[in-house]
């Protein structure tokens, strides 16, 4: 901004010195007041420029404290996914999942610091950066007028300091992993669910989402997703889906060829859960804005009607399908209707976003029942929200984006690069996911706990305590191969 | 800075008296001046008005970020009000409460967008607005420096984009909804409740609403209602007075001309609910003043100081009266705080506000003892919390606001129309709730399950699940007719 | 505030004529040019001070916006020491641990507005403050462009509205209270409880925070503590450990030279409080900064680098240990994190915020240990958590802090500085807790609940409910004297 108005102001001298030599000494009084005005003018642009910057330095510091606060709210779904999951297993996995559900912020933090982000946000090729493990910020802390910077290879960078941009991106990253824990629950073993999200969040999640949100060649390709239908939602689900399937189903899921229902037991924490993720959402969606501004509340508000329309739908096919509105399924409904809006949040209408919520709704109910069919064992429905929803998120940015959209006036073409962006993320995420997987059952000498304790409930046998002491609990019953065991607990 | 300014100032003025040395005043005409002066002045008028300008463009989005935070912990209120309510019901019921908590926000977010949004801030009479179905902002989503605005009729429009404005409303009419099923729960049907939730947010709600809140004849008479003691508050607790007398009371409340208690089952979640509703109520009042300024933390004061006195009176008056502090007078005490000062929030002095938290605190352990007294049985104490407490806080404004109170300076004006307000308000939700409640009666044959499914708890008849799986649970003791039953569940 | 200045220039315009009517001509050369220059300054300076200043009172807004949210977060801290505390204990207690907690922030908020906060900060000498019992702000509430100040004390006011900084202040002085509740969980009375509360916020507290916060004798010794490792979690810890040296272990837990471990009875909401606190602390520690500027998310990074390292070494500890994963020292190890980081956040690299939470996560595993060998029996390890990791946080400062710190470029000066405080605030806070536990002991005849009520539960005895009606509970196994008690509860 000041090097414009210099050049304006040079515009200017050069100007008055021409007229020296072309005029006569009586037009030369013009002169000075020709260079008065220069330096007025300077001077008032200076003004302007000081008045203009002081407001540009506060809308950077309120892009921050947006930025920050964004970023609570989506650190804050940790606790909803705890709560959701935990309160869709049974009481005796509670600490288990409970457990894996804090660690994993905690791993995911440590492994974005020191790895994911540069691989993520570093410099480097088109595929991957390469710059900026263990991200400091810079040296020194914080003194003064300074702002954190690190390689400045991405917009954001212009913005807000790099600090806050670095906060929001690893409680982003976290999600991913925590979205595993639910598909694997009450049958992996807490050490190779460790490695497992370390690895995911360290080098799978960043590397996918450095072809998109740093400008790569996904980005380069036309793909679309604003807040990670797909870069964190269904490379989350992937993961969990292969995990799910490497891992087994639970024992007596799906014994004599029917699937039976394994209730969770604590539908409080889990209806807790689910509203802990709503307003999570208004961090999610929203803050990946990654600034304060006019688009913020319009992406809350797509946000909000999608979780309300996908609600309702899921209640109502729940309803007309099973004869009764399920708990569980109201909850599944708001998240679809969450995980569906968010690729496309920023760019459709509020109708589209109800309609794409509305969808959302109806898939996730059937989708739940489409993984029992396959044998698929998803105790919390991680896949079908985060995997189905995501994808469907992600195509519906093709259809229903003003103005580029199939439906709302544009052609094939985004339609075709938000295929692209599903199934190259999709295939990478897929291909890790198993090497990781099968290198851990290879090295650990498998994944999944024995028959005894997964039986007894992995409380027990992997924390040694129990999540609810002091109550009584009823017998479990869980099919043991062909017979079925009893056995009362606590 | 203005230092470094100052000086430049000197060296402009050394060289304009140099200018007075080296040339003769024959030239030093004033014609050339004025025009000078006049592309000056417009320029540090421009100047002058970029900085402001930016500045104020900067408010506007700080505005709008802070109503979308203050929307957010609203929302999250509805998590705090999922809690309290099923933490207040049985075991057996829960899965009933904590679904209807859920699909109502939905179904509130769906019908006020649709409908409710336009009746109460649209453009029309001093009676009811009529324009802005289906609010869409504007018809193309987001792009560059465009504002949302509908019809601006209202203020708010002049500060932030409106569609964060209809965000907080939304989230506001949800919470009148919400009031509701606390007062009928454990015996309505799940689809009436569903169906006077979502007339109550699409027509009643916003039609008082918007006498008041749009510049109606509410708010021409002279009424005062700043965050809505009376325009939410006191709207769901006058909802859930008619519901609750006309749904009538749960079996073996009042059996045999005794009242018999009917603990909660959750008295953590109950206290977890409570502090929501806390933080909640930091976005709802503070979040009502619409604009990110100093009265902000003002109101946040008030209302934490209404809400920590009536938890003390509540606690003391239980302690007092009953020989034990009860914990679920102490939440209701703070709840009692909180409504009370919803309406004066922003007008009172910090000593007014603990004396009216206080007041509200002692009201509402006599007011629970008082329904019990007349047999209308609410499960939570609704109507004492938001329906005494509302109207006290109503009150409390013609008494204590500064100037104009009665007991502040002021006459008996603004008490009068304080209960015009209430009155008036009071009378059309209490005849619009009458009529939907009877219709749905004669609709549905019957707003309330039958006496078996009440027995076995709405978990298993309304939604075919358990809230505990996993748990042993005592026999209810519940009386039916003349008789005891009892039985284990589980 | 155009036409205001449009006003002005017409003005000037009039005297220029009245100039040119009453001198001479020779003379009028130089009368316009000065007057110009000087209008045009001075328009230039107005045109850069209003931009510069309308962007300024943008940012005080901004900073009172951040210090709301900040505030709220810290409010929302206490769900999170509910739930943690109570998920801790055994449900026969959970009634009262809940009303302890809620009635705490009450009383807290009352007596550090009547009194704590003129000790804290109204003016006095560099021991105590004297003035502003019952802060009030001012007399007349907010109206238009006034803000609100006391007596101009402190380096706050200068930014933001007293009130806003009151509000952060008292949520702050809550903390130290609430810590309490849990090291004396179980045994301890009601009432002393909420008394010895009331006197540590209204006079313990902010007399020692004085000596620093408000520019104190610590303060001007060069203590370093930014956001209270000691003056909030310290403090809160000898208070906590005085408290449960004073009223003794719970009944059977160190029974026949043995430490019976007494688990918890609901680890989910225990880990529920734990991620509350997690994002509570992005409140307390960024909002420290009391200005919403660059600082704000380098400390938030640093914090939660530190929680992460804190739950790794933890579980890695605890997993080393005893062989298993512990999650109760998980969530230790994150709070111990956070603590840790609490007094150097603002000035430590990421690498030593990393350092400083890892060895906080391994002093928590050893200090439960420790007190358990000298047998003070802390339920919820408050002690090890805010005791033993805050004055490792404050001695981390004079090791860490770039530049001072003993390991980082500077000196033994800090250290020395961090050991005073340490010293002068702990000796001062065990006197004070000693006095007051002591003379309750005298005024209430004992501050313990007879072993009657003890055995049978406080919920039952203190408020006449129990937490969890409908549940069958199992028999408590607690030791009395020799004896083994066993009897089935509900």
């Amino acid at each position: 901004m000041m090097s414009g108005h210099t050049k304006d102001n040079s515009v200017v001298l050069r100007f008055a010195r021409q007229l020296s030599r072309h005029f006569s000494p009586t037009w030369l009084t013009c002169i000075p007041l020709a260079a008065i005005i220069t330096v007025i003018w300077s001077t008032a642009a200076m003004a302007q420029t000081d008045g203009v910057e002081a407001a540009g330095q506060v809308q950077i510091i309120l892009d921050t404290i947006f930025l920050l606060v964004a970023s609570v709210l989506v650190i804050f779904m940790n606790a909803g996914f705890a709560m959701l999951e935990a309160g869709f297993c049974r009481q005796k996995n509670a600490v288990n999942i409970l457990s894996k559900n804090l660690i994993v912020f905690a791993v995911a933090v440590i492994a974005y610091w020191a790895i994911g982000y540069a691989f993520m946000y570093g410099e480097g090729s088109s595929f991957i950066g390469l710059q900026g493990f263990f991200f400091n910020g810079s040296s020194i802390p914080y003194t003064g007028e300074e702002w954190y910077t690190m390689d400045g290879d991405t917009q954001i960078l212009n913005f807000v300091p790099e600090s806050v941009s670095f906060l929001f991106q690893v409680a982003f990253a976290a999600t991913a992993a925590t979205i595993v824990s639910g598909a694997v629950a009450e049958r992996i073993k807490f050490d190779a669910f460790l490695i497992f999200s370390f690895l995911l969040v360290a080098i799978s999640y960043p590397i996918t989402g450095h072809w998109q949100w740093d400008g790569g060649w996904l980005y380069e390709f036309g793909f679309h997703d604003f807040a990670g239908s797909t870069l964190v939602h269904s490379v989350g689900g992937w993961a969990a889906l292969v995990g799910a399937a490497v891992v087994g189903p639970r024992l007596g899921k799906y014994h004599d060829g029917k699937v039976h229902a394994i209730p969770g037991h604590n539908m409080s924490i889990a209806t807790l859960g689910c509203l802990i993720l709503w307003i999570g959402w208004m961090g999610f969606n929203p803050g990946s804005q990654l600034a304060a501004d006019a688009a913020v509340p319009y992406i809350a508000i797509t946000t909000n009607l999608a979780a309300a329309a996908g609600a309702i739908t899921a209640t109502a096919t729940s309803w007309i399908k099973d004869g009764k509105p399920d708990l569980s399924m109201i909850i599944n409904g708001i998240l679809a209707g969450l995980v569906g809006i968010t690729a496309g949040c920023d760019g459709v209408s509020f109708f589209s976003a109800v309609i794409i919520g509305a969808i959302a709704g109806v898939l996730v109910v059937f989708s739940v029942g489409f993984f029992d069919s396959i044998k698929l064992d998803d105790p919390v429905g991680a896949t079908s929200v985060h995997l189905v929803c995501g994808i469907w998120g992600t195509l519906a940015v093709g259809l229903f984006t003003e103005e580029t959209g199939l439906f709302t006036g544009g052609g094939i073409q985004s339609l075709i690069a938000q295929i692209v962006g599903i199934l190259s993320i999709g295939g990478f995420t897929v291909a890790f996911s198993f090497i990781v997987w099968y290198a851990l059952v290879a090295v650990l000498g498998g994944i999944r706990v024995d028959e005894e304790e997964e039986f007894r409930g992995l409380d027990i046998g992997e924390h040694g305590m129990e999540a609810y002491s002091g109550f009584v609990k009823e017998s479990d019953v869980i099919f043991r191969g062909t017979a079925t065991g009893s056995e009362t607990e606590g």
